[in-house]
């Protein structure tokens, strides 16, 4: 069968034998903002037209192929959630006379009455379950960071952190990112921000830190992104985490190396989990549906 | 004489007799942000020509003008500081002939040594000392709010929140943005967000909260900008007020609104300040200066 991977800016796809292992892989940059409106069929086997001629006939796909900006909208599911569950609410899409499915979102909400969602993480976590025993706390680092509760192999909850993104809109577009020149990771630089994220005054408090430590010649151009994105994380770690907690990384590594990094300063765990757990994930779910 | 306050994105300049009362004013968008290096004395002449023409000799200027960006950089000046400390370490400037001074801006440093800086705001404050008894806490609201502390007509220490323009880039350059319209302010969506701000998790996770309320339907694009503006008020606003404080707020009076909304909803008590206080303070500066 062949495992879709199709998230906003990344398109990866597996070719996974019977057993799940993984046969073969491609990946390319044609995530869902980069593809036409309709023409999703079109981009998806350019992709992987030879797998099909090879004889595959069952693609299934997670991300954000599956939201309203992608292929078809499947609706999110509710937590609590595992492959069982996932698997019972694909969604049939047309494709090349191939049976195709999207895998559903997640959706929770907190004791506030407040929702969160997430799209494409679920299955990278159901991929890590076994590594994870099925329990514990688990982070994927990104544009949107998530943090998942897990409770006997199902998704119980989960938070997600715009950390990213604002690292990212703070940089391009305030009076921030006009003192700051990019660099190589500034461990030191990146550690300090950490650190300030415990002091009292708030997040945007610091941020303003940030130009005033410019001003006064204690920060250089060079080292504000890495002490900004040290404040970032480590504001949303100290939130995210209780002191002593294991926390499961599951993302690229330099961005994992940093969130380790804030997560052992606030007092976590942490154990890395390799990111082939979207394949692994797929082939769960494909398992529940009797594809594997 | 002529007192000017002349800021990043606007010019106000007013006409003051020997009494301090304002004669005259007028106010322009010529920030320094609009002006081009080493055009400044030709700018300022165009603004208060004929105000020079009819006699005055005089001339007085506070805020960013005084930054490095602006006419002539006047170094930072150490709190606590008040109107004499002020006048004691005015800059001269080179203008048409008449006596010409800058107002230095104020810098601080918290607990743990982090420095915070403010240009302009101080002048304001010092106009509005009469009014505040020359003690509390002063909130301005802006791109960058301040929160100052007085202390025996002295500003003894101040934190600055990115606020404003945090709202700008996440508004304009995120994700969120493209789940919003502009329209007018919706009281009960901006309250909503204030009362979010209490709720734990921190402001990365409730800013993906805006999204995930969006997608889930509970909130629409029109009511998306100000929830997200309760969100950001009422994150800075429980940061820099301690229940059943007095908070004297200085500003405009759309801000002013939202402001007092928020730290009323947090425990605090307001009290309204008027916004003429940058004349009022650049006429205390001049009398230490003997100009009055």
């Amino acid at each position: 069968m062949i495992a879709v991977d199709w998230g906003t800016t990344n398109f990866r796809a597996f070719l996974l034998g019977a057993d799940g292992a993984i046969l073969d892989r491609r990946a390319a940059a044609s995530g869902i903002l980069y593809v036409e409106a309709g023409a999703f069929a079109a981009a998806l086997h350019a992709e992987i037209g030879d797998w099909l001629a090879g004889g595959e006939r069952r693609v299934l796909l997670c991300g954000m192929i599956g939201s309203r900006q992608g292929w078809q909208e499947v609706p999110y599911l509710p937590c609590p959630a595992g492959a069982a569950e996932l698997a019972g609410a694909v969604a049939e899409v047309a494709f090349a006379g191939a049976e195709t499915r999207l895998v559903p979102g997640l959706t929770t909400v907190d004791a506030q009455g407040v929702p969160d969602v997430m799209r494409g993480e679920e299955t990278k976590i159901v991929g890590a379950l076994d590594a994870l025993d099925g329990n514990g706390l688990v982070c994927l680092p990104g544009t949107h960071a998530k943090w998942v509760r897990l409770h006997d192999r199902r998704i119980a909850g989960f938070t997600t952190h715009m950390t990213g993104e604002v690292f990212g809109a703070l940089r391009e577009h305030t009076i921030l990112g006009r003192m700051m020149r990019d660099a190589p990771l500034d461990i030191a630089a990146f550690d300090r921000g950490v650190a300030r994220s415990a002091d009292p005054g708030g997040l945007l408090h610091h941020l303003f830190g940030v130009r005033a430590l410019g001003l006064m010649g204690s920060l250089t151009e060079e080292a504000g992104p890495s002490y900004l994105s040290g404040l970032l994380i480590g504001t949303e770690v100290r939130n995210a985490v209780t002191s002593g907690a294991t926390v499961h990384l599951i993302g690229a590594e330099h961005l994992s190396a940093r969130y380790a990094r804030a997560i052992t300063a606030c007092g976590g765990t942490v154990r890395m989990e390799d990111e082939d757990a979207a394949a692994r994930g797929l082939a769960a779910i494909a398992r529940s549906l009797d594809w594997l």
